[in-house]
């Protein structure tokens, strides 16, 4: 119906995201959180920042979590490519290097040890971090030993505990802050999990 | 000195600590996560159902991690026994389902929760996590998978890599309220990190 009009005409402001405004309030987001930590995040500061109301804030991310997912995700999706070596254990070993600096260089690892933080207290914030967020973004981590179980490398039985195992392992490191380089763990890591045994 | 005279003299009442009130507070404490999570602790809560000071709680337990951390000593030390059949994969198996029960069945699990949220938040509390907790917990699971080394189950320079790799998958799992057994899961995890491989 719009087709016919000279101009578009918005019904509704408020129901569409205007993108000055959310990148506004992400970048605001990402600073707080550079700045203050999780304990020093609120809703209030970044609309202060961002110059945004807090009613279009609360209608575009509902929750904190929501917030913390739309950063991390932006940036991972802007900065993250998925290693494909045609090796798991290789694919591994690069994986984790990639992730950890990703994580140490950019304001997603404090988003994302934020995210996990708000789930321990909220159940709003729990469902966030699994319905909308591990439900999608751990698609293409699967895919990488879903690939190397249809070459072989692994048994297709062995996926989901391999899965398990190797995103428990990046977010206890994420976790406890440990995210320097480890060459020598890494390797190891990757050759008990990204090889055919059990 | 003491020993000579016919009673104990207490020189400072509040450097040593009172049984009962320390009983009081830690009850207090498990019952204010059962009831109220870990968004809803405060120690000025803790205090008021404990009938004991801020300051003496303080002196005792210096930041709230410290509190998650004694609860949950305190329970595990109680109720959960390590599992040793001789045999690294049987172990994982029964370590497995005695650790997600316990966390299931204890406020454990969210003085848990609670105590990783702190640490994401706090540096202080990210400190206790790292060397009061994980630099002496960990030792009797360290120790399982050393005996399995010892007996030929895995190979020795494999012992921190899977340590790491378990620990992680047990927090991903309490992490995300996915403690239900599931004996599928928990044994290909075992059958992974328990054997002989990489």
């Amino acid at each position: 119906m719009a087709a016919a009009k000279a101009a578009p005409h918005r019904t509704s402001i408020g129901a569409r995201r205007n993108p000055q405004t959310e990148a506004a309030v992400l970048q605001a987001a990402r600073n707080l959180l550079i700045e203050k930590g999780y304990a020093g995040f609120s809703i209030d500061e970044v609309a202060r920042r961002a110059g945004a109301g807090k009613p279009t804030i609360y209608r575009w991310w509902p929750t904190k979590a929501d917030l913390f997912i739309a950063v991390y995700t932006a940036d991972k999706d802007a900065a993250f490519v998925v290693p494909d070596t045609g090796n798991l254990r290789r694919d591994l070993v690069a994986y984790t290097s990639a992730l950890w600096s990703f994580w140490r260089n950019s304001p997603s690892g404090r988003a994302f040890r934020a995210l996990i933080a708000e789930a321990q207290g909220s159940e709003a914030a729990l469902a966030a971090l699994k319905e909308k967020f591990l439900a999608t973004r751990l698609a293409p981590l699967r895919r990488l030993f879903e690939q190397a179980a249809a070459r072989g490398d692994i048994p297709a039985a062995g996926i989901a505990a391999r899965l398990a195992l190797y995103v428990g392992f990046n977010w206890y490191r994420l976790l406890t802050g440990e995210l320097d380089e480890d060459a020598g763990l890494i390797a190891a890591v990757a050759a008990v999990i990204g090889t055919d045994k059990g």
